[in-house]
């Protein structure tokens, strides 16, 4: 059976589409009271990440309640450490922490590659149910972390302004960083094959930590990697995202991704020169959907007059904030619906 | 009587030196052990900040133990919204709190302009203090937080990942927030020429939350304010330091200061490119100092390359890190000499 709205597939190959396809990062939860009322009957985050018919739920809340053109399954990067052998727990109003974390070659050498099928089944199952529930009314996009940002998180062992914990190794212990991302990759590229076996679309890596390494470690300890992802990656379209990490724009685009994501400080016109005829994604300022209805619609008209109405797949720069009112996030779809059809 | 080591000032004013100066952003303080004594002997950050002649000795500090060819003074950015009725408070290990913030347009009314002589005359002290026991060493720099970066503190009330608290006003509020920035920047201006009639041989504006907004919204809330500073400020050089707004180098590089800083994901050769012939300073990564004493020479030394050996004042791309051994920070300073000498 066909997708009945593959507009994100079409413009992620490159293909005119009647009207540009538009989604939200971290559509599914955070915003939505039907996502807290399912969140809340539960002991955590983790425990509805890791439940698979309920997971498979809030994924599909943003499609029938806010009207986007692809699901994406709710899950969170950090679930690879954890099969990898370093669980996370998540501290509300904090962010994830890591009880233990990775300094020393024997904790590298302790650490596994993760077996998909056994340690993240969970995921796998909440795609299908997914993709059962949807019945084709929009793709679904799989996703993991990029390498070098899980590497932050399983060194630092947590969030950080500097992450001057993992960046350390890079400079005092860079082969045993290497292993570490060598298993991360390796990891990744197995989960991501998993993922489109159980029925995703399309897929993403975000590098959310990208921003804060100097362009020629940036392409040594992240674009190596992301190329290993990307060449293994050939059964349906990836984007690549690496938020902040505006110096290697080119770096990525030269990947064999499909699209590029850009974050809000990324210029449009400069990033289409940059990325050659690469799909981009992105990119409204995630603060501009705290403004009135109209200004809403008309950053987001500026924002697909410079993407140019084609070659793009409307979405923020960044995750959706949680304080946001599902009522902008609406009025910013629409008007990509609207205007952007021709 | 004329300072014996001017190197600093002559850099800045884009002559020729014969060697390039050397300093570090947050070099009083955090590393040394000679600080945290001082520190310690009291009951917290602020009381250092505001007692005149322990400032001092920690702004000395660094002079006599690492060699740097300037001073800066001990203090913070946050004693500007402090003088302007909103205090602070510094949470150990967590950094700057508000018990109040702002909000409302009541709240921007009651906000006064600092009267720099009784609210912040402490600092002046301390920069008195300073110049008499460097006895014309090297120069003493001044410093202030750029009118965005205090805003973003004032309304948000602490750090944060994504500011979307203080970001929420400019959408919502922009008449407000230009007005709570026309404060911001009135004070800002009266204290950076209190505290060059005070001593400061040089002053800097940071704006550490530079890099957050979209270009647009940058010029509007952030290079509107910095342009008037840089107007006002004519007797001393001026450093700019925007950390994350790539994006807006050119425009900086357009007012009307002596010398723009880069951090350390900004590129060297475009940055000169994008800057005219204004001096540049920085842009080591901070997280460098973690490597061997033979890695932190190289990477000095072919920093000092890509800067050409003119227009340029060396330093780290951000602050050091607090964990970093001051016989490392010695390593980068000693190369810098050694190398740059001509």
């Amino acid at each position: 059976m066909a997708l009945k709205n593959d507009l994100l597939l079409r413009a992620a190959k490159g293909e005119k589409t009647e009207r540009i396809p538009v989604w939200l990062m971290r559509q599914a939860g955070r915003i939505l009271p039907e996502y807290r009322a399912v969140r809340n009957s539960l002991s955590g985050f983790i425990e509805l990440v890791s439940t698979p018919d309920l997971a498979a739920e809030v994924t599909i809340q943003p499609v029938d309640i806010l009207g986007v053109d692809a699901a994406i399954i709710f899950s969170d990067i950090l679930v690879i450490p954890e099969a990898m052998g370093l669980p996370y727990e998540m501290i509300e109003k904090k962010g994830p922490h890591f009880p233990k974390t990775i300094g020393s070659q024997a904790e590298i050498d302790k650490i596994k590659v993760a077996d998909i099928e056994s340690d993240l089944g969970y995921v796998l199952e909440a795609i299908k149910i997914t993709k059962k529930e949807l019945n084709e009314r929009v793709p679904l996009i799989g996703f993991a972390g990029a390498p070098f940002t899980i590497f932050c998180y399983m060194v630092e062992g947590s969030g950080s302004k500097t992450f001057s914990k993992a960046r350390k190794m890079l400079y005092q212990k860079p082969e045993m960083a290497h292993q570490l991302m060598q298993k991360i990759t390796d990891s990744t590229i197995a989960y991501l094959k998993a993922q489109i076996k159980a029925g995703a679309d399309i897929v993403q890596v975000f590098d959310s930590w990208a921003g804060i390494l100097p362009s020629p470690q940036y392409e040594t300890f992240s674009v190596a990697y992301l190329k290993q992802i990307a060449n293994a990656i050939q059964e349906v379209p990836l984007t690549l995202f690496a938020k902040g990490a505006y110096f290697a724009r080119k770096s990525i685009a030269e990947l064999d991704c499909q699209t590029v994501g850009l974050d809000w400080n990324m210029d449009i016109k400069e990033s289409r020169a940059l990325c050659g005829n690469k799909t981009l994604q992105g990119n409204l300022d995630p603060c501009a959907l705290y403004a009135s209805d109209k200004e809403i619609m008309e950053q987001t008209k500026h924002m697909l007059d410079q993407f140019g109405f084609e070659r793009h797949i409307a979405n923020l720069g960044h995750g959706v904030y949680p304080d946001i009112k599902p009522e902008k996030v609406k009025v910013f779809i629409e008007t990509v619906k609207e205007y952007s059809s021709r």
